[in-house]
């Protein structure tokens, strides 16, 4: 997938990325980040769903045994992987350490959120911060000595950050105060490490409006001084979130200011400049939550084909004296087969948009890192928005896979749905992400990389076609494809005249897009498997790529077919919709 | 919806159906019930949720404040409302009891278990058990003094029921003794009354093998004995499952004969017949795990609703100064739509279906009971296996509305999920569904039932087309049920030579026979609203009459355009399900 799909050639040619050139190396590490998966991370993931994050007047205590693990995440350098290497980071590119998070999430999603945001901080920090905060936080952070938190919802204030109330007051020494309460924030109080430094979006009084007026500052747990650990600041975790999955990643309500004082904050970039350099990390962190997805799908998946193999019931459609193990029968196929192929597709878009990322930030050509930039900005909302509501049907037809034991909460069918039922909503809702794709993706530039995608699926289309033994998937991809054109044209036509009508049903269009989307990258695992299988020299490798061959299909005729019908929701759904008598008792 | 659709002008001219004819009465049966749903069972759902029912060595313990609600649900008689008038049950119709039956599931589905597996053993009961078992258990059951429990599943006998080992061995006078162990017994075991029925299928020694070799039996846990209650039987509750919801209802492990003379048991009905005895009241247990679906998705809509009302957040598309209820935006309002035209379309089928299975049974003219059954045998696998898969999309779209907020167990948005998370899988999971609507349905008949029922719709079609401005629904409505003849005859044909290729689809068939399903009557009721309100007095129910105009319209063009994609996926989607490389690692 990474050498046939996600440009893993090109990118391996971009400073710092050399390691992709060594099959050996890269293969290395993606089985040295199993290794830590499997022996640290997994069994810790049951333990987590059950005996969460723990909260007290004194502070949150992790689930046992996370701050060990915790400890070893850090001695492998995984949570440096991608960090900057000026600052002691390993620098890789965002296509290997997107395959390494996949392994890491789908071991312990809970246990992930806290590098994950540390992560998230370290880049804000490059990007916003001036030298003396680089110089005193990016070390300790990169190390993972201290772990961060990203600090943007208030009650009143969640899809909508410019609502947010936070009030910073600059102190006259260059520092400010801060006072206001922020909601959801994973990891913001913990045991892992001895200090912990927030982000956190606030208004300096006067600022205008809305999400013109936001301002970013950093708020350690404890104050600096020599010597690493000062004084507390005046932050407290008020208490945790009672959730329906994540139990190991406590969700804290913070409190600044509560003293009287404020808590001290240092501005990060100019005033009123926060939402700016939240947005520089905003794609990375929706090709994350998309990866989460991914993770969740591929664990559900496994969890349920091992089960599939394992459960005994019934005699086999075909004829048997004796009952089989489920997966024999012909509708666990099609559950398990829906989960694989679809997970695969998504995995396939987020390793792309990885490699993507990595050349538009990196490639030595500006046409080139242009062109890759607008493929990212079209993609990452179509990813995140479909792969994590994918994510959600994946994951809950495992639980339906195990029958009466996926309801029962020790079997762990359950968790990979109730961890994942969080991915449509955090990091912008699966409907901000439709809307974005639509007002400032398809429309701003006139269809341009929208046509320009397109393009390239109809390439992919062409040399489809042209091999006969592929015909069946080509002939489904053109479909999709022609509604996905269709469905852009009335867009184009429709926001001129009636722009709420496009908003009505701007989430079918994003959905139409990603089962599109996948479809292409499909067919193109196809095109490579068949090659290779052409070749004739696939080996140990054929039974991989006849399964992906026969993935492939599946997804042709069980998923594919989908976008003729939404096409069709999208051009005639708005009407009903927008009735102002729809929804009257 | 009981007057324009279920047909409830008919049922009501049946013997004990008078109250249908009365309208006021009927109206103050379903507000009464209401009544109680909001004021007793309502408040105790959240408890249940959180205080779960719990297990110790001495017997189970409900969730506080469940005895109360027990009592006072029985001294308003509606445990006995669909029971035997002989002994002392109110008789009422189907139809009657499945509206009043979705009220108080829609306000405490866990606590609803109790009383609807004590009526589905009266009905068992009232069909396998003589004379002197009927005058003994049936007054106490139907007067609500005790409850009942239905034992079917074991470790490995869960779908199929057939490979139970439960042991039987006659007494010599008379009685059995019964060795086994039963798993996911709801309410196994409780603190609400004195005595507990147990219904058990179980097998005697040089029984036939399989499913031809089972029988079902009576086991009390109190002995019977002259006042009341006699010594206690060897049935314990060994254990009880932690759930993903459904907290409130206690699923038991029972053990019977584990101190070694074996539990008393009373047979029921002949040897070897347990299985038809249970099947009689199979079409009535689906029908109601179908309403299920249908009540937590109508729970689901109304805290939805609600939220997205209150919860002000983001400027209106169209332009606003201030922030605006999320009700305004016109993704939550498709949202919302999604969940109300796909609860309706549910309802509708259920509710036709309960007066089906009144008329099957009741009716004078044998030719109508006959066609009546007909319909119901043919659709009751299909509303199962579609509404409940539909209930988990539709529940789930509630967490969605609520954002963050949906995640926190508190809120209560992901206890609708959660709770009907079962329903796919337990009275036969949709796969099972999907394979007795095609092998005895579909098939065994010819498909003759499923054409006179798609007679019917041709008949609504043909009624639709006349009004033109109704054009759109009929447009859509005429696409799908062409795809169901369609797939139909595929069946037909591939049964022959590809047998297996049917069983691979067979859920994309259920699922396309139900979203038709639902789409003709959302056509019937557009039809009926129209009608009102063309005749010019629907005065209050204006309001009401258009929302169901528009709520047709969103089925007819979020919903009916599926049906082509599952007809595409049906007849082209085997192949790759049975590819024998496809699960290859």
């Amino acid at each position: 997938m990474l050498r046939e799909l996600a440009d893993l050639d090109r990118v391996a040619q971009l400073p710092n990325a050399e390691v992709l050139a060594d099959d050996e190396l890269t293969g290395s590490i993606l089985i040295e980040a199993s290794r830590l998966a499997e022996g640290v991370l997994e069994p810790l993931n049951a333990t987590g769903d059950r005996d969460g994050a723990r909260w007290s007047a004194e502070g949150v205590k992790a689930t046992p045994g996370f701050k060990d693990a915790y400890r070893q995440y850090v001695e492998g350098g995984w949570n440096r992987l991608a960090m900057p290497t000026e600052y002691g980071g390993q620098g890789m590119p965002t296509l290997l350490s997107a395959a390494v998070r996949e392994i890491f999430i789908g071991a312990n999603k809970a246990f992930c959120m806290c590098p994950g945001l540390t992560d998230a901080a370290v880049h804000a920090l490059m990007v916003g911060a001036d030298d003396a905060l680089k110089a005193y936080y990016l070390p300790r952070l990169v190390s993972g000595e201290w772990t961060a938190t990203m600090n943007l919802t208030e009650p009143q204030a969640g899809s909508d950050v410019g609502a947010l109330r936070t009030r910073a007051v600059p102190a006259g020494d260059g520092t400010y105060r801060i006072f206001g309460q922020k909601i959801f924030i994973s990891f913001g109080d913990h045991d892992l490490t001895d200090n912990i430094v927030h982000l956190v979006l606030a208004r300096v009084a006067g600022a205008p409006e809305g999400s013109k007026g936001i301002s970013l500052f950093v708020v350690p747990k404890f104050l600096p001084q020599e010597g690493w650990q000062g004084a507390r600041n005046d932050v407290q975790c008020a208490g945790i979130e009672h959730k329906v999955g994540n139990h190991g990643s406590p969700t804290c309500t913070m409190v600044y200011g509560d003293a009287g004082e404020g808590a001290v904050a240092w501005l990060l970039g100019g005033e009123n400049m926060g939402l700016q350099t939240m947005f520089v990390m905003m794609n990375q962190a929706r090709i994350l939550v998309g990866m989460e997805g991914v993770a969740l799908s591929e664990r559900a998946y496994r969890q349920a084909l091992a089960y599939a193999r394992e459960r005994v019931q019934g005699r086999a459609a075909e004829g048997s004296a004796l009952p089989v193990p489920i997966i024999r029968h012909p509708d666990v196929r099609r559950m398990l087969l829906s989960m694989r192929s679809q997970t695969e597709a998504m995995r396939a878009l987020g390793y792309m948009l990885a490699g993507a990322l990595d050349l538009a930030d990196g490639h030595s050509d500006p046409m080139v890192r242009q062109e890759r930039q607008d493929f990212v900005d079209l993609m990452i909302p179509i990813f995140k928005g479909w792969a994590t509501e994918t994510a959600v049907e994946v994951t809950r037809t495992s639980v339906q896979i195990h029958g009466g034991m996926g309801y029962v909460t020790e079997s762990g069918a359950s968790q990979p749905l109730r961890d994942v039922l969080i991915a449509p909503i955090y990091e912008g809702t699966t409907g901000i992400q439709a809307n974005d794709l639509i007002a400032r993706k398809v429309l701003r530039d006139g269809g341009a990389s929208l046509n320009c995608w397109l393009a390239e699926v109809d390439r992919t289309l062409a040399e489809t076609t042209a091999q006969p033994a592929l015909a069946d998937l080509a002939s489904r991809l053109g479909e999709g494809v022609a509604s996905v054109r269709m469905v852009a044209q009335w867009i184009a036509q429709a926001q001129r005249e009636r722009p709420l009508d496009v908003l009505a049903v701007a989430v079918p269009f994003l959905k139409l897009a990603g089962i599109v989307a996948g479809g292409w990258l499909m067919t193109r695992a196809a095109l490579a498997a068949s090659r290779l299988l052409d070749a004739g020299d696939a080996g140990e490798s054929e039974s991989f790529l006849r399964a992906k061959l026969a993935s492939a299909r599946f997804y042709a005729t069980h998923v594919l077919p989908q976008a003729g019908a939404l096409a069709v929701t999208a051009m005639n759904g708005s009407d009903a919709t927008l009735d102002e008598w729809a929804l009257q008792a």
